[in-house]
């Protein structure tokens, strides 16, 4: 089954709350990410951790190992259940936030590729291979590939075997559900969810999609 | 003349407030990052902008457009004179962060080179001259090179013309004052100051350096 992670891309508390409170029956985890944190502070998570699901921090972490480390103390301490780091400031960067995850009892994700245009300039086909392979070797519980692209989460799943995929690009950015879910194993939406008239409903429709 | 940037990677405010306090009279600019930012809150910018010195938001920020677009609005409305912002992602991203830090009178600086050994994993020779000519095409207003690695610098410098060269990595990371001083235009210290026990008088030994 895919399990759908809201993303949580709104910018203030009381959106965020209102949101979760209206879909958390039809959603697997929450995302959240630096926009919300920096306007709301890091409590912002505690208060979301009461609806009882994965509570992931997208804070694509780039940095050197020491602050990266510092950085995913904070994550947990803070009330998340995982955290996404980027990959391409390498092994010992990418292993700060595992570890740190994995002592916290959570999970770590790395970045492989992303749906923006610009993530073709530096991230696309070849160093995206190289840092699944990195997500594997630092022992990271997953992956972030785009739905865009679904021929590239194929190459990719070879890559990780059995490790997560967890995928944004579904709705507002164009990618499909139908043809993406049973690629993956976790289906990031945010926009078409959050920005809907009817946010339960919109989660509601996305939830019969997680069962093909 | 080559000025110093105070890395002022402590945890709390207060230990901000009181190196801030010591040093600022002998340091050119002072740069925090996010493991401050997450402790203390995007507040603390207000607290240290008092300085009167230009005030480095070091968030490394590494992902899509309308996300690198949210932080820096963040960041310039918090009282931050400048961003740090990732390469990586593209053009898209980077442009992001820049146009944000001119409409507001700030400044937008690219990672094209790290100082951990993770560094060159992915971002060694080839991929940080592709980052510094990104920088230049998205009018940054510098990039952020390796003080360890003088002759990457050099490298580097050609691409980018006039435009600054902030170096981390002397002192406690062991590159050299004097051999790097003459070729960038900020000089990026951290520990050897705010862990000294007396603050001053090391921000004081290195103003002297930057006269080479």
């Amino acid at each position: 089954m895919t399990e759908l992670m809201l993303a949580l891309d709104v910018l203030t508390r009381a959106e965020a709350m209102d949101i979760a409170e209206k879909t958390y029956p039809y959603i697997d985890a929450i995302k959240i990410g630096y926009p919300l944190v920096l306007g709301s502070g890091l409590s912002v998570a505690r208060d979301l951790a009461e609806f009882d699901l994965p509570l992931i921090a997208d804070f694509k972490v780039a940095d050197i190992p020491n602050t990266n480390r510092l950085i995913a103390e904070h994550v947990f301490e803070a009330g998340f259940s995982g955290i996404i780091t980027q990959g391409f400031t390498g092994r010992d960067s990418v292993s700060a936030c595992v570890d740190v995850a994995h002592n916290a009892g959570g999970k770590c994700y790395v970045v492989t590729e992303m749906s923006h245009p610009g993530a073709l300039d530096f991230m696309g086909e070849g160093v995206a291979e190289r840092l699944a392979e990195l997500a594997v070797e630092c022992n990271a519980d997953g992956i972030i590939a785009p739905a865009t692209r679904p021929e590239r989460v194929k190459a990719l799943r070879q890559i990780i075997g059995s490790k997560k995929i967890l995928s944004p690009g579904v709705g507002a950015q164009g990618g499909s559900a139908e043809e993406i879910a049973p690629l993956i194993d976790s289906m990031i939406v945010g926009r078409s969810i959050y920005n809907s008239e009817d946010p339960a409903k919109a989660a509601q429709s996305y939830s019969c999609v997680r069962d093909l």
